[in-house]
């Protein structure tokens, strides 16, 4: 096993194709539904939004998807990212388990969104786009298309949840300084905006709001098509390099993991490290147990009923089934924003359904207490959303101490925490604390759910 | 030359020594002297301060200095840093120059600093110290010795230039996250900042002010001892990795520098990357053309007159002959806090004086400018002090473009700007000017230096 703390591999080892776990799945997972007709969407009810390659991913059913060597081009500047061995981690917390940690902070944004933004933006310009509408909450996903946007020559217009846009000035200079136009959601720039703010001209805004606004912006110009950060098929696919990249490089360490942790939100940085794994389990090799760490506060997997519900607050968008608390549910504030998203990717939610992986659920005082932790022995500041995984990871660690067995655990540090040093301000501040979700919201958000089971 | 954009070696290529540029120097450059006597400073003079290891590194003359093995293993986290080939950035300025540039930033503090805090909180836990005095301006210090300390179980304390302290909250955050104390200087911590805030109870601060604090706590308490980032030979000594990463790199490219471009404020950075590349010279290899950029507004190396000058403003430093703008000099505040130090590291000095390098100054709004454009061609978004080495790279870059030459330029990105977003703000806003040093000021700092010329 060695001493190397950490696994670098060559550019010439970054994934030449993406991985599709639909492949190897026992079942394919539920349609995609037209809200109008009920019916499984075809190509042409999405090619307003998105161009024709990625609406092909989406449905894709082979199991390897070749990267196009543009988007290997821009990979190149920051993958492979690299795998670190915790080993002071391990010594500060006396477990026998072996933690690694893959790091997607190393990307120009600091998260693992530019894998996806960058084949995004790739896809979009090959098809003559040259303008795309998204929405952001913490701004990881905003700022990744912006980076991508600048490489490709794509105007990115960045619909910001209104609360996230003033307490988070500097994600917002950060897309701007990739030359995107960030704009405070609910807004004046769409109806549905114009109508919230009817109503009620201080409305925070939330991830919900915000994609309607930007899918609303890309149904109704020609000129522009529509990007989600997370979600959809296409986008966990893009995902896939983390986990093949991991598993190249535990290899180079002599080791497999018994336990593989992510954090979900929408849950693409959990797919991207989790499916090639369980992609080599389906296919006949060693088992791994899959852990979704999500927060508390906002809990679709653990908490949220699996049913056919709307990506977006307007219900604009198609219907999908997937765990979900209900597209009217508003998770209280906490600063993990990247987490805070009613439903979770209808393949994830799937694969859950399967028994595939485990859910779990932490407030984020321990998961800020687990960040800095990390960040005191291992030296890299995490993000609040990566803190969760952290903490999974630690748990699981502490498991293996207490059973005094020791086992691989590998996790996804999906980014850094730079922008997001307030959090840490609150936590040291004292000034965090844990807050649940309204349980009779919640049961309304889930009472309002589309009464659709299966196509029509 | 290939196609390639970045340039990884393997963890087993970190260099295995220091290089010290002393050695292969014509003339050694002049003694430090102890400020009573006026004669060269002994190891026992600087016992208070320093561990005997770095005090022997400061007047070492051998070529190679070999880094403990505890040492290479906490930089194996994030070294070998990448060496990249500015493709994008090239095709934008539509130059016929080759532009590499080494990047610092992916050091958990996000900049070069804990290629020597790791070092210097290595020899000083091997000394027996357990707590470490010292100073920072913009915080990329500060948060390097954190991590180091926190690395080696060493308490940190850090004392930070008041404006800094309160236009830089998130930085503070940074180095409380790794455990470490902060507190604004001038405080009420020492004799010398009592003084101060009894005369001003406003004052803002500055870096010699800072340094002159650190340096009473560690003079004065048998287990503290003292640490700077920058400026001293033992400190230059330990970047030097940087420059030779750059040699072995470049190697795999194919190719050499022409030019080699580093920001300077007490010079460490530049040191890093230019100083192997100056020795290769000396030793009969190829010339190179090195530049080293500073701002305009506190411009050490290009106004500054080179004399024997203390390091901080209670003169509690021994003298060291370098181009100094004086040590009682306040430089307007602007925004590469980091550059805003009133000398230049004697080493840096000396080479200047010698005629290896050119010196160069800069105004801030170009420099983000530069900065700017970097980050929406590279991905990466530079610090404030880094934009001055693009600036200067950018400007070789056109010159080639203008002579119809193609030459190779390397220069150093010595840090992320990730905590410097409000200066981008401020750029994109407007509100960032040009400003000018005060030359009576100047002159006034210039004529209170001390009138010793050489050693008694």
């Amino acid at each position: 096993m060695g001493d190397q703390v950490k696994y670098v591999l060559d550019e010439s080892r970054i994934p030449t194709h993406w991985y599709n776990i639909v492949a190897d799945l026992p079942s394919p997972p539920p349609p995609v539904l037209h809200p109008g007709t009920m019916q499984p969407v075809g190509p042409d009810d999405l090619a307003p939004l998105f161009p024709m390659s990625l609406i092909l991913q989406e449905v894709a059913t082979e199991r390897e998807v070749e990267i196009p060597s543009p988007v290997r081009e821009v990979y190149r500047q920051w993958r492979p990212s690299p795998l670190y061995r915790a080993r002071q981690l391990e010594k500060a917390l006396q477990t026998p388990a072996r933690i690694y940690y893959k790091y997607e902070g190393v990307s120009p944004s600091g998260s693992h969104k530019p894998n996806t933004a960058v084949a995004q933006a790739f896809y979009n310009r090959e098809a003559g786009i040259r303008k795309i509408a998204t929405e952001t909450g913490a701004g990881q996903w905003g700022s990744s298309l912006a980076f991508a946007g600048a490489l490709f020559g794509i105007e990115v217009q960045v619909f910001m949840v209104r609360v996230s846009y003033n307490q988070k000035p500097y994600r917002r200079a950060l897309m701007e300084t990739y030359g995107a136009k960030c704009i405070p959601s609910p807004s004046m720039e769409t109806n549905f905006g114009r109508a919230l703010l009817a109503k009620s001209p201080d409305n925070n805004g939330s991830l919900g709001i915000a994609i309607s606004e930007a899918v609303e912006v890309a149904a109704t110009r020609d000129d522009t098509n529509y990007a989600l950060g997370s979600v959809l098929n296409h986008v966990l696919l893009h995902q896939t390099i983390v986990g093949q990249e991991a598993i190249a490089q535990l290899e180079m360490a002599g080791d497999y993991p018994d336990i593989v942790v992510g954090c979900t939100g929408g849950g693409s940085n959990f797919a991207g490290i989790a499916f090639p794994f369980i992609g080599n389990q389906l296919r006949g090799g060693p088992r791994v147990h899959v852990v979704a760490v999500e927060p508390a506060a906002c809990p679709s997997l653990t908490r949220g009923r699996y049913a056919y519900d709307f990506g977006d607050t307007a219900r604009l968008t198609p219907l999908a089934k997937m765990h979900t608390l209900g597209s009217s549910f508003m998770p209280p504030g906490f600063h993990a924003g990247g987490l805070r998203y009613h439903g979770m990717a209808p393949l994830v939610s799937h694969v859950k359904e399967l028994g595939l992986i485990d859910a779990r659920a932490y407030h984020q005082v321990a998961c800020f207490e687990a960040g800095v932790l990390f960040a005191r022995h291992e030296g890299i500041l995490p993000a609040p959303e990566a803190n969760h995984a952290v903490k999974g990871a630690i748990d699981e660690a502490m498991r293996c101490r207490e059973e005094g067995v020791s086992r691989t655990i590998l996790f996804n540090l999906c980014g850094h925490g730079h922008f997001d040093m307030q959090a840490y301000m609150d936590y040291f501040g004292g000034r965090l604390v844990d807050q649940d979700y309204d349980e009779s919201e919640l049961a309304m958000a889930l009472a309002g759910l589309p009464s659709v089971t299966e196509p029509v």
